[in-house]
């Protein structure tokens, strides 16, 4: 099969790769229905991250199983699946814990971007859908693989409540489904901070009554002019650069909470700023596992639509023309299809 | 009237001050019965926090009411006062959110090792004891003030719940009242560390179950040992040094939590760690007056007695031995009575 793999920044290959087959007995391998480039891929291809070597891409998916390992139980060939990016056995006390990220037994799932997939763990890792589900939804099930897993999360981090006055730090996909998460939990008011107009509408589609276009100190003095000087009780920061970071520890009231789940890079709190700002803090790499049969029923039931981040849909074959669109920012996310 | 007046690095004076009194309509003016000296005044004493002029001492009191603004209320002349280090109007919306520290009003006060004492926004900042208690119950009274009310919120802040593991970071009066406050709070299993063999006595007293005397990557392996290699559910983090506010994130389990409530001296916290440490931070300057009327009940009613961590009691004049004792750490904590 052809599979994508880094070579170096900017420089992504669709190229020969052996096809994945079943190496231990709890493993599944899926045949992707389809996979997308996702905004932490940008960092490696921008050569922020740097690689040792040559590395496949692609960590979110979802498609049909084809085979299993003979200690698998829960899914079956000819069944659809999703998975999240790290593989979890679902049994371990940070499993239980709803941390299925920080798994004992994690294995970080790193070739998606290709046609045939191997999942580790397959009996913690993949949930089912009712049946296959219609070609409309696809989009939509893709995104609870990961951006939308992580939006939600970045919500429930951030302990928005019915009621509740959010701001979400970032425009990305993440932050988009951020927005659509703060809703569905209940927020009343949403704040999204955008420069972009695309991303400006849809974040409005998803349920953001406002838009502040401002970064920096004169962001965060416009988020406090318009919630009434106090300060935000939940701040999503979908992003994970100081400065992001910083504007939403900085919008968020005494008592309030950021939840963060961009990938950090160079981030360094100061603890003085952080002891006196007097917020909550919780984040890190989503455990989307936790939220899998939820999301995937918000999903199949039709009450949202998180697949529309995804404005680019290519053949896998042009993965490159995928990454290349958003990181000069053409496109908010790209689908792939083999 | 004399007051305490620090100079310079360990040069505590008591000197010739002039008497507080009425400056706004919604002060109070209070008799001290007790004060006394905070691990936090250590910080200037020893010249880690640089001082730009003499400056007056002393943030932890309870005492008599001698006379009141015309716009107070809620407190009168002859009744027995507590309030915390930082007067709050207690109806701003920080305060009612639970964060008086943070109160939009807040003035910070700063000459209770002395006689005399002015309260600014005395309604919002004093809570009146029943009666008039009995001379036993004064040293349990002055902690409320401050070091309970603070061992009380880094044990809510790390979210102890019944049966929590909850581990204690600083064996200092704040860390010695966070083993008191987890195990009022529920937990079952309190580890102390500490390697002091006064502070451990006490720490057992108080509910510690285990004792850890090894720090940094030993006392992190040490742990999680003890707990089975998970990490705590709760972790109080009482010193506020680099060292120990790292050591505190690497002992909670993910999605553990630690509440921090030593002021931060040169901690900077590195976002990636963060990130994968899956934990919640919350902390700050204790919102003591929120946890006021329910630990002066337990005090009252003798349930608890936080006074305790007191092992030095000086008259008010002898303040610079007691600032020299805790320096040298041949005392926990010292009560002064003028």
């Amino acid at each position: 099969m052809r599979g994508t793999v880094l070579y170096g920044p900017r420089d992504i290959r669709f190229e020969d790769r052996p096809e994945p087959r079943i190496e231990k007995p709890t493993d599944a391998i899926i045949r992707i229905s389809a996979t997308c480039v996702c905004g932490s891929d940008l960092w490696p291809y921008r050569g922020i991250q740097k690689i040792a070597k040559p590395t496949p891409m692609g960590h979110e998916y979802c498609g049909i199983v084809e085979e299993v390992g003979n200690e698998v139980k829960n899914v079956k060939p000819g069944q659809f699946v999703i998975g999240s990016f790290f593989a979890s056995d679902n049994t371990c006390p940070h499993c239980h814990a709803g941390y299925q990220t920080s798994c004992q037994r994690r294995e970080f799932v790193s070739t998606a971007q290709a046609p045939i997939l191997r999942v580790p763990l397959a009996d913690g890792t993949l949930v089912a859908t009712p049946e296959i589900p219609s070609d409309d939804l696809i989009p939509s099930l893709l995104a609870t693989s990961d951006v939308f897993g992580t939006g939600w999360f970045a919500a429930v981090a951030a302990n928005v409540k019915p009621g509740a006055t959010a701001i979400v730090v970032g425009d990305g996909a993440v932050g988009l489904l951020g927005v659509l998460s703060a809703k569905q939990l209940g927020a009343e008011r949403i704040v999204a901070m955008s420069r972009h107009a695309s991303r400006q509408k849809l974040a409005k589609e998803y349920g953001a009554t406002d838009i502040v276009t401002e970064r920096g100190d004169e962001g965060v003095a416009r988020i406090k002019e318009l919630i009434g000087g106090i300060g935000a009780d939940s701040v999503l920061e979908c992003v994970g650069t100081q400065e992001s970071m910083k504007q939403a520890i900085r919008c968020a009231r005494p008592g309030g909470s950021v939840g963060y789940v961009g990938v950090p890079h160079g981030v360094e709190l100061d603890g003085t700023q952080l002891f006196y700002s007097h917020v909550h803090l919780h984040g890190g790499p989503a455990p989307v596992r936790r939220f899998l049969p939820e999301l995937i029923e918000l999903v199949w039931k039709k009450k949202v639509n998180p697949g529309r981040v995804f404005d680019l849909v290519l053949p896998l074959g042009q993965v490159a023309e995928g990454y290349r669109a958003m990181d000069e920012r053409r496109a908010i996310k790209a689908l792939l299809r083999p």
